[in-house]
């Protein structure tokens, strides 16, 4: 799978989770429309009247949830920006959204401003697979941090790690044990047990 | 609908949206199972090898978000603490969630803490219905502030905001005008066009 085709998921789900954080620092969230899939672009609206709208105008990192119909999660993570041409992307969302016109019937579209995100992380999680399964892609051109945990070479091959860990996402290699990042659940059960301190968060 | 029974929806729904913030004070969100719902409490679990759980551990926060079957959209926020007793609700909640034991199988189910959010505030929200609804709880003591728009005794009555709003939300009583909040989106095209600036945030 690559970023545009997890994209392209998003908005068949279309309805799902953007999380924001509000000037106490604290997190809020709520069900936002995948409006439109552009590129690597992903575009959403919101009121000028609502606190998603302040939220985002104080801090305008992102973080967004959504299900597959089979249990896969995709998370996101970037910055929203305001688009240049707002009026251009509202006629075009609302052309290709219709029921928009429901709730915002004529000329009422005008309290709503078009964000963007056009870089980011995306992650894909299936938590129904044995062992589970995780791919960390990027979109426009972000950069992917690593993630989780790694065993370095103090590793004494013990293999107690490997007999714990709940995906077998452990495994021999040249004499020391490594993990499967795609097959981890980052749970953090190698590193708690360790005898020698060799697991690792990255 | 009371708070109980929204809760009990989020326990239907089961995979729900959660977000915290780290510590760079960004959001994070990620689905996690609704695991127990007793009385007006929400019980839900994290590895401790998780980033979630560092989050938690930083600033116990969360909001959370679900969409029923029918796009009706239910939000929380609360706080979550740690158990006291973390062996009783965890084999509690396996016997609860059987599939659980083949992501964490036989003991490694001790990496895992539970957590619980006994208060906060739940949002019920329904962009299907026309016009629009939404209804805000409390649960287990928590109290309700009000959000969106009212209108002051400056209003002069010229009926701008009636005739704006996406949502027909807005009625004259005894000579100016009201907004019924249950009705409202929440938009602020009555705030950013009222000529007297009668409308007002709560």
């Amino acid at each position: 799978m690559n970023a545009k085709e997890l994209l392209l998921i998003l908005r068949e789900i279309k309805d799902v989770s953007f999380s924001s954080v509000d000037n106490s620092g604290n997190p809020k969230c709520r069900i936002i429309d995948i409006m439109l899939i552009e590129d690597e672009r992903l575009y959403f609206l919101t009121a000028r009247g609502k606190d998603f709208y302040r939220e985002l105008m104080e801090n305008n990192h992102v973080a967004v949830t959504a299900l597959t119909k089979n249990f896969e999660s995709i998370r996101l993570e970037g910055k929203a920006n305001k688009v240049g041409d707002n009026k251009y992307y509202l006629d075009k969302i609302f052309e290709c959204n219709p029921a928009m016109n429901e709730v915002y019937p004529g000329d009422s579209r005008n309290i709503l401003d078009v964000f963007c995100i056009d870089k980011g992380i995306i992650e894909y999680f299936d938590l129904s697979k044995h062992p589970i399964y995780r791919q960390t892609l990027s979109f426009g051109g972000e950069k992917i941090k690593d993630k989780g945990y790694f065993i370095n070479e103090t590793c004494i091959n013990c293999k107690k790690c490997f007999n714990l860990c709940p995906q077998s996402a452990i495994y021999e290699l040249n004499g020391i044990m490594n993990i499967k990042n795609e097959n981890c659940l980052h749970c953090g059960l190698c590193y708690e047990n360790c005898p020698v301190k060799a697991v690792e968060r990255w």
